[in-house]
C-alpha cells in the first residue's frame, strides 16, 4: 500500500473500502462522498448523537457535544460522533455499527454504494475548430473529429446527428461540444455543455421501478425516484407474468409499452424536478431479472417459462434509447446489464458489483430474498449461483394477514413470556407508527422464531398441544397465535399469525435453504469460512438477522456477520453507469459466474424435505 | 518477383495488371476471371476473330480458326485469339489493344475493374449449436457466439435480431447462419445460407444510377440495372438542383425519397431478374458526388452551395439501410465513400480506386470528364485532386445539335477535304447506325480538331473568312459547318457545327485544362512524365485522344497512353463492395489527397483565358 503524504488513509469498516482524502475534512463528508448511507437525523449539527462509528487514528480531539451525547467511557473505547470528528492525515480505520446504519435502508429505493473513480461511457468534448475557408474546405465532420492535431477515430451513432452537424457549426460560431459514448460521436451540441452530462440508473424489479439520476460529472445523485411496476396488473411474480404473454401473441409489445412508459414518467419526474433537460441525459443503466429485462426489451420470454428455461441473451447489451422507446436524447443510449441464467438476471449482477463479491478476499454470500430469491457465493476462488423459487409467501401473498412492508405493516415481532402476566406477550413495531393492519415477511419470520423458542410450535412450526395461553385462537377450524389483539387493529379483528402461513413460510425458507446447501455443496464451503452474508433487496430492511438465523433462512453464521445493503440493484446499475471499468468487471464477473440449477439436482427433493424444519 | 512453380505468371498491358493462374486456362477466361472487359462478340468461340491480343511468352500453338481469321503474319507479330490461346506455365506478357477492349465500355453501365481477392465486410457463419438442456442453460446469444470453443466479440446490430433468436433456433432444430457485417451480427438466418450472400453496388451519378448486383461468395457480378435520376426533374445539373433544394426547407427530404426509391426498384429489378431474395443482400456501397451524397442520406447540402464548398462529412459512412430507406436485408448496411471536398466526392475515389491511381509506380492523372470534371493526379509521391466547373457544354446542353450519347448522336466525326469532289467531305458514326438526330460531346470534340487540322477555324475557334465549301450554312446571323445533310438526318434539317457550339465547347475545354495545369504546377509535374492518363465517365465511350489531345482538352501526351475505363465509379464501388482491404485503403487514399480549390488560385482567371485557345 503506498500512502500520498499529507493526505489521509481511510479504511471504512465492515465494508473494507478505502479512500485517500485531503485532511480536514470530517468523517460523515467523507462517508457521504463514497456514498455510505449513515444515520445523521439532525443533518449533522452535532445534536442528535445517531452518527455514532468508532474511529481509530489520528482525528480531532472530541467536541463538547460529544463528551455530552457519548460519554467520556465510550469516546476512551473509541467511539466518536462522524460529524464532529475531522481527519487529520495518516492511516485512519472507522467501523460503522449496526445501529448508525441499517435504518438508512428504510427506503428501498438506495442501497449500499462502494466509492468508484468516475469514467462514464458518456463523455464530453469541446472544441472550437477553425472557421471553413477556401483555403481550408475540409468537410465539417472530419473537422469536428481532428482538432488540436489529433484525430479521433469515432463513429457517428445515428444519421440524423450528421444531419444537424452543418447548421450547428455555424450557427454557433464553430464552438460545439462533441458527446461520446463508447467512443461513438451520440450527440453535436452548441457551445460548451460539458457540465450538462447527465445518466440514469434503473433497477428494473417485478413490482417496483426505481430510477437514480445521476450527475456523470462529478459522480453524484440529485433525484430518486419510483413507482410500481405496471406489469403488475398482468400477475404479481414473475411466473404470473410469464404466463399471461405464453398465452397472447402481443403480450409483449403490450407489457414493454407500459414498463417503458413508466420509466419514462419516472425520468421526467427526476429531470423536471431538478431542472435538467431530458436530453442532457444521454445513457440509461438497466438492472432487472431475466423476464423483466425481455419485456424491457420486446423480446417474448417464452423459453424463460419451460425448462431448461433459457434466457435470449447472456452478455450485457447496448441499444439506442429510441429503439426501446425511452425518451432521454434522441440519440441516448441504453446499457442492459449481462443475464446469467433464466432465473439470474442483471440485478443480481448489479447486486454483486454494488457489494464487490468478487472481490472478497474471504469466502462471502450474496443473497437477494424475494419472489424469486438469488444466491451469489464466492468461495474465495470461483463464483457460484442458483436462484431459488421462493414463492411470494414472504411478501404476504400467502400469508392470511401478510403484506408488503408497507405503512401499517407489523415489521417487527417480539413475544416472551410475562410472569407478571402469567402469558405469552407480544411487543411489535408497525411500519409509519400506525394502527397495524397486517405482518410483512420480516414479522412472520420473527414471530416464528419467538414461537419456536418459547415451545409454543414445534420443529415442523406446529403449534404444541399442551400450551394454554389466551393468545391462541381457532378460525375455520384453524390454530393461530394473536400478535395484535382487534382493539390494537386498524382491521377491527385479530391479527394472528396462523398453522398454515407458518407452513407457507417454512415451505419458502426450505426452497431458499435448499439451494444454499446445494450451492455450498457444489462449491466445497462450509458455513463457518463464511465472513459476510450480504442481504439485498426489500426484505433486508426489517430482517432480523438472529431470527432468521433461527428459523434457518439463512445459514448458522455469527449474525454480526450479516451485512444488510438494501437496494444494491441501483447501487451496481449506478457504479455500471458511472465507470466503463465496473462495466468491464461485471461482463467479465457475469462470465466467469458457474451457474448451478438446483432442480437439476438429484438430491433438491430430499434436501428440501430435510429443510422444512426449524433447526 | 517470385514465381510459383508450375504455374503461369500472367501480366496484362496496358494495365500493368499481373495473376498468377494455373496452366491450361485460355486468355480469355483469365481476363473475365480478372475483370478486363475485352470483346468477344462469338462468346468465346472462335470465329467472330474480336478478341485480338498481343502475347509473348508459353502459350499452346496458334488453332486453325487463329491461322484464318488472323493470318500467318499477325501471329508471328505475336497476335492471338484470348479465346483460343492456352497459357502455358511460365511468364506470360498479354497486351489488349485499344480495338479489343474500348468498344466494351459502348455502355456506361460498366468499366475498368481491377482483380482483387474475395475479403467483404459481409461474412457468414454456419453453426449446429448444442441443444439447451438443464446442465447447459447458457443463454441463446451466448451459446451462438461461443461454439467450437471460439467466443466472437460481437455486438447485435439491432434489437430486432436479437428478438427472433430463440425462435430460429428452435424451429430450425439449432442449426443457423450468423451473418456478420463487420464483426457485428446483422442477421441469423435458419440452417445453412452460406451460398446466399449478396451485395449492391451503386453508382449514383447527376443523371444516371447504376446498380451491380454482386455474389459476394465468388466476386462474381450477377445483373446490371440502371435508370435515369430521378432527381433530374429538379434540375439537371448539380448546381441547378442545389439551388432547388437550398430555396425549399423540405426538399432535401423529398428528393431524398426520390433517389431511394429509385436504387430500391433497381435493387428489385436485379434481384427479381436473377431470382434473388432481397433479404439476402447484407450491403450496399454508394459512389456518388458529394451532393448526390447529401440528398441520399437525406443531408441538407446547403453549405455545398456557397464559397467554401464545405460537406458535412468526408470519413467514409456506414448506416443501416433502413435508416435511409432502400430495401435490402432489414438489418442491411450501407457503405458511402468518402468525400474529399465539396465538389470530388466518393465517385472520384472509387474511380482512382478502380484504376489504382494510388499504385502508379511513376506519374499517372485520372479524368472524369462530366458536367462537374474531376481531375486527381499522381505524382508519385502525393495525390493531388480538383474539380473543374466544365458545365454541361459536352453533355449536348449548351450546343444547338448537342445530345447526350444515346441511339441517334453522332459520336464520331471526320473532316477532310475531298480532292475528287473539290470540297470538304465528311465521315461520321452514329450510335445505334440510325438516322443521326444531333451531335454528342466527341463529336463536337472531333469536327472542331479536324476544322482546325484543316484550317477552317482559327485558333480562337472562329470560322477563317477566306474558306470557300458548300457546308458553310449561316443561320440566324451565324455561321456554322454542316456535318450531316438535311437528307441524311433523321430531323430533315442539316445538322451542323455553329460559331457558338465552338465557343461553348471550348469554355468547357478550358475550364479543364486550367485546372489541369494549375494542379500540375501544384504537384510539381510536367506532362511529359505523365506515364497514364485514365478517362472514366460516359464522355470516354467514344472520346478520340488524338482529337481530344489535339484541341486541348487532354495535355499533350502520347494518345497511346490514354486509357479510357468507363464507368470506373462503378468499378470501385464493387471493389469496395467486395474486400474491407480495399476498403480501407479508399480510406486512406481520400484522407491523403491534397485537395487543390483552383476557384481560389490568384491565376485561374489568366490561365483559364489562355486555355480558351487551340493549341
Amino acid at each position: 500500500m503506498v500512502y500520498i503524504l499529507g493526505k489521509a488513509h481511510v479504511i471504512i469498516k465492515p465494508f473494507d473500502i478505502s479512500t485517500e482524502v485531503p485532511p480536514g475534512k470530517t468523517v460523515l463528508d467523507v462517508l457521504r462522498e463514497i456514498g455510505i448511507p449513515i444515520r445523521s437525523d439532525c443533518g449533522g449539527i452535532g445534536i442528535c448523537g445517531k452518527c455514532i462509528v468508532r474511529i481509530a487514528g489520528p482525528v480531532s480531539a472530541p467536541s463538547t457535544n460529544e463528551i455530552k451525547l457519548l460519554g467520556q467511557e465510550k469516546i476512551k473505547a473509541g467511539f466518536r460522533l462522524a460529524c464532529q470528528t475531522k481527519i487529520l492525515s495518516g492511516k485512519i480505520e472507522v467501523y460503522i455499527p449496526r445501529e448508525s446504519r441499517i435504518w438508512k435502508y428504510r427506503s428501498v429505493d438506495i442501497g449500499f454504494e462502494r466509492h468508484v473513480s468516475l469514467a462514464p461511457a458518456v463523455r464530453k468534448i469541446h472544441i472550437i475548430v477553425p472557421r471553413a475557408t477556401l483555403e481550408d474546405p475540409r468537410p465539417d465532420l472530419d473537422r469536428i473529429l481532428c482538432h488540436d492535431n489529433e484525430c479521433l477515430e469515432a463513429e457517428i451513432i445515428s444519421l440524423e446527428v450528421l444531419r444537424k452537424i452543418p447548421d450547428i457549426l455555424r450557427s454557433c460560431k464553430w464552438s460545439v461540444t462533441l458527446v461520446l459514448h463508447d467512443g461513438k460521436i451520440l450527440d453535436v451540441e452548441c457551445n460548451d455543455t460539458r457540465s450538462k452530462t447527465y445518466g440514469i440508473a434503473v433497477d428494473l424489479g417485478t413490482s417496483r421501478i426505481v430510477v437514480h439520476l445521476v450527475d456523470l460529472t462529478n459522480g453524484k445523485t440529485l433525484a430518486i425516484e419510483s413507482a410500481p411496476n405496471p406489469q403488475q396488473i398482468f400477475g404479481a411474480d414473475i411466473i404470473s407474468r410469464l404466463t399471461y404473454v405464453i398465452q397472447r401473441p402481443n403480450a409483449t409489445q403490450q407489457l414493454q409499452k407500459l414498463v417503458v412508459q413508466a420509466i419514462n414518467e419516472l425520468i421526467k419526474k427526476a429531470s423536471s424536478g431538478t431542472g435538467i433537460n431530458i436530453k442532457n441525459i444521454y445513457e440509461v443503466v438497466v438492472a432487472g431479472n431475466p423476464v423483466m429485462n425481455h419485456l424491457f426489451l420486446g423480446i417474448q420470454p417464452r423459453y424463460l417459462g419451460y425448462s431448461p428455461y433459457v434466457p435470449a441473451f447472456g452478455i450485457p447489451l447496448v441499444v439506442r434509447a429510441q429503439d426501446v422507446g425511452l425518451t432521454i436524447n434522441d440519440n441516448g443510449m441504453v446499457y442492459i446489464m449481462p443475464n446469467i441464467a433464466g432465473f439470474i438476471g442483471g440485478d443480481a449482477i448489479a447486486d454483486a458489483i454494488a457489494v464487490g463479491l468478487d472481490e472478497c478476499s474471504e469466502p462471502c454470500v450474496l443473497i437477494d430474498i424475494g419472489t424469486n430469491t438469488e444466491i451469489l457465493l464466492n468461495n474465495g476462488r470461483d463464483i457460484y449461483a442458483a436462484s431459488a423459487p421462493a414463492g411470494p409467501a414472504f411478501e404476504g401473498a400467502v400469508t392470511r394477514y401478510g403484506m408488503k412492508a408497507t405503512n401499517g405493516a407489523i415489521h417487527k415481532v417480539f413475544i416472551y413470556f410475562s410472569e407478571s402476566e402469567g402469558d405469552y406477550e407480544v411487543r411489535y413495531e408497525v411500519i409509519g407508527n400506525v394502527k397495524p393492519l397486517g405482518l410483512c415477511g420480516s414479522a412472520y419470520i420473527d414471530a416464528i422464531a419467538h414461537l419456536y423458542r418459547l415451545g409454543l410450535i414445534n420443529k415442523w412450526g406446529k403449534f404444541n398441544k399442551g400450551t394454554v395461553t389466551k393468545r391462541f385462537v381457532t378460525r375455520n377450524g384453524e390454530k393461530g397465535f394473536i400478535i395484535a389483539w382487534n382493539r390494537e387493529s386498524a382491521k377491527g379483528e385479530d391479527i394472528a399469525v396462523y398453522a398454515k402461513d407458518i407452513e407457507a413460510i417454512l415451505l419458502a425458507k426450505a426452497a431458499i435453504a435448499a439451494t444454499f446447501k446445494i450451492l455450498s455443496w457444489k462449491a466445497n464451503l462450509k458455513v463457518e469460512e463464511i465472513s459476510k452474508i450480504y442481504v439485498a433487496g426489500s426484505f433486508g430492511i426489517s430482517l432480523d438477522p438472529e431470527n432468521a438465523i433461527a428459523i434457518g433462512l439463512l445459514p448458522g453464521i455469527n449474525p454480526q456477520r450479516v451485512i444488510f445493503v438494501g437496494n444494491a440493484a441501483i447501487s451496481g446499475a449506478k457504479l455500471i453507469l458511472k465507470s466503463i471499468k465496473v462495466r468491464k468487471k461485471a461482463k467479465e464477473l457475469a462470465r466467469k459466474v458457474k451457474y448451478v440449477e438446483v432442480a437439476a439436482e438429484p438430491s433438491f427433493r430430499r434436501i428440501f424435505h430435510e429443510m422444512l424444519c426449524l433447526p
